[in-house]
């Protein structure tokens, strides 16, 4: 715990002084953190190979090593990303609305750091320079505990971003790695009120959920996507499969890849089996319910579970549905509120389903593999938030700023 | 815990329905409720009654029965604000930004509802009907928990509410009360994830602090307010004068009212025995430091924990700091991030105090007395957020909304 209180202590310091920060010394800064990544890559690349090794020994799965893994041309990336970053329009300071009571009182409404935040995620080294980046142009300072296994990793990149940081007008303690790996000090990290003003979980359901469960100071969810695509009786039938296949198969390990189609009875027996050919040919694995399986016998049983599940594989599951009402009941019973497709030609029938399904980002006759930082024109992104407090759908650079009541008068008292 | 997971299915239910409700409805039904509250006054009183014996016989302290005490002018007051609810312009369907991305994709950034609100508060039943009519008018679904001192009141008016606007095209199970009044069910709806979206927690520090140690369901922290005025060298006396007094002593109770008085020592000498005079002659218990003891001996010795106390009575503590710096240092370790103010006519130090100390609402030569929704002009609120995600400061309608991202395209698959 001591390394929590000292490194929220430091943070919490840092945090003040950031708030009074040009753009320009934070775009500085973050040039020089991305040149020194760029020129101390035989470092990060030394300390990486003690995590590749460990993980090997320890028989981590090899899709798992790849995301650890970092090499020349990956650093080359990372540190272009913070060049990115870099180049966005800076939110803080902005004044969002400014208006004068009757009283003369003037107030206006600021954008504002968040103050210190804190991110937990998985051995994904990546992370560790994006959150850095992300927050420092927020003018935030951050608390980063990373998977254990990429402990080595993250420790060259930390020393690297702080030096480069700190030696270009960035206040020290604004960049913070919890170097302590033990369980116990992640959920420290949950639980550190009065330092922490926003945690975000980065990663898989099951750390979502402990961290659902276990914090005490606000947190932001994010990721867990069991997206589903809804082919309505009137839709263009190669644009439905272009998207389906497009959202299934293009990237299936991430959250806005489909993982549940719904299609209407009226078009079920004529195209589900032109689907399930296309499906299968790009590999995916169909399980479906009864009605799928009158008409393809072949097809998987889909159990009540399937119907709950995120594969993040090669895998879909297939429900038959009679019309736009029961699919949105569907969805509204199963989904994790994060992006959800309609394919029809019928306006109508797309509105209702835009205004009743509940999702971070609804759409009509496109991919549900846009709802991204990028996709959407914010820039990089930290995090694609699943919940309705604060943020919604990708996390840009708005997302990590608060906001400040900024009130001036000449005397005023109130009546 | 049958209760909670029977409102929460409801509310659930119920919120998919609210989102597509018009404006005029709502209003209709907010209109119906004020006038069933008025004509039904005397059901309410009755109630009330009841729970104000009960509250006598334990003992209840005389300002806390005040705060339950229903009578036909109060019922009309609470009605009135229901009104007033009903003529505020509704936030939800606003589209706050839309953009075409150059693939062709049209987003809009719509707001919609919550969803399903959850308020635990304590035994005032006035706030049963706001918090039904601000969740209402923004097509939210709530569950209220209210201090069993009040729920004979509660139930009463809950009850009448329900008839009226479930009679007017509101779906059922768009409002409700929890009736078990155990702490384990209060405790149970904190942890009632799947079915609540925001919970917000109105009362003291003690129920705050229970609330964020034990909930797992999405809050916002409001209310508790340590406020601090800084007099300046440099300011116009009289205007301080006035403005430490009002935000003393307008209504003590309150949480944005003045709780510490820094003075820069430079005036302390001449200007603190006119201040001490007048907090005298006001009823307010002054506690200094060790300096302002030196000035006014009779002044009472404080403590390190009265720094930290939000006193909500005629009871104010003074430090006499070392310039601005000192004062924001001060501020910045011991608030709640509730309002703070600064008195001075010069221009450089109040920008400076309104950039660096961190708070909803900083004011330079205003009282903090009005951190509040009517007089920031956004009607009325549900409380003041007091954290920095979602919301900061008076939560007006707005406040109680989320957003979606709603895509149209017409074809688009991701590269």
């Amino acid at each position: 715990m001591n390394e929590l209180i000292y490194k929220g202590e430091m943070a919490k310091k840092a945090a003040f002084s950031l708030s009074t920060l040009s753009d320009e010394v934070k775009n500085n800064a973050l040039i020089a953190i991305a040149n020194a990544l760029k020129n101390r890559a035989e470092e990060i690349i030394s300390a990486n190979n003690k995590d590749i090794a460990a993980a090997e020994e320890k028989g981590m799965k090899k899709a798992m090593i790849d995301r650890l893994k970092l090499d020349k041309k990956r650093i080359d990336t990372i540190a272009q990303g913070v060049v990115q970053v870099a180049e966005l329009p800076d939110p803080v300071g902005e004044i969002v609305k400014e208006w004068t009571r009757p009283n003369g009182l003037v107030i206006a409404q600021k954008r504002v750091p968040m103050g210190v935040i804190a991110i937990i995620y998985e051995a994904r080294p990546n992370v560790t320079v994006d959150a850095a980046a992300l927050t420092l142009k927020t003018s935030n300072a951050v608390i980063l505990r990373g998977g254990s296994e990429a402990i080595n990793s993250n420790m060259a990149l930390m020393k690297i971003m702080q030096e480069a940081a700190y030696s270009n007008g960035i206040p020290e303690g604004t960049l913070n790695l919890i170097e302590d790996t033990a369980r116990e000090t992640a959920v420290g990290l949950m639980k550190l009120n009065g330092y922490v003003d926003m945690l975000i979980p980065r990663g898989g359901q099951g750390l979502i959920k402990a961290v659902v469960a276990n914090a005490t100071v606000p947190v932001v969810e994010t990721a867990a996507g069991n997206c589903h695509i809804y082919i309505d009786g009137e839709c263009d039938k190669k644009m439905a499969l272009d998207i389906l296949i497009n959202a299934k198969v293009s990237r299936p390990s991430v959250c806005n890849a489909v993982e549940t189609l719904l299609i209407d009875k009226s078009i079920a027996s004529d195209f589900l089996p032109e689907i399930y050919r296309e499906l299968s040919k790009n590999n995916v694995e169909v399980r479906g319910c009864e009605e799928c399986r009158k008409i393809i016998p072949d097809i998987i049983q889909a159990t009540e579970d399937d119907w709950y599940t995120e594969y993040n594989d090669y895998i879909i599951s297939v429900k038959i549905v009679d019309g736009i009402d029961e699919a949105i009941s569907h969805i509204n019973k199963y989904n994790t509120k994060h992006s959800e497709a309609i394919i029809t030609q019928n306006q109508e029938k797309a509105e209702k389903f835009l205004n009743e399904v509940d999702a971070a980002a609804v759409y009509v006759n496109a991919s549900t593999r846009f709802t991204d930082g990028f996709e959407f024109g914010f820039g990089a992104e930290i995090g694609i938030s699943t919940q309705k407090m604060h943020a919604r759908g990708p996390m840009g650079l708005e997302q990590l700023t608060s906001i400040k009541y900024v009130i001036h008068g000449n005397g005023q008292i109130r009546q």
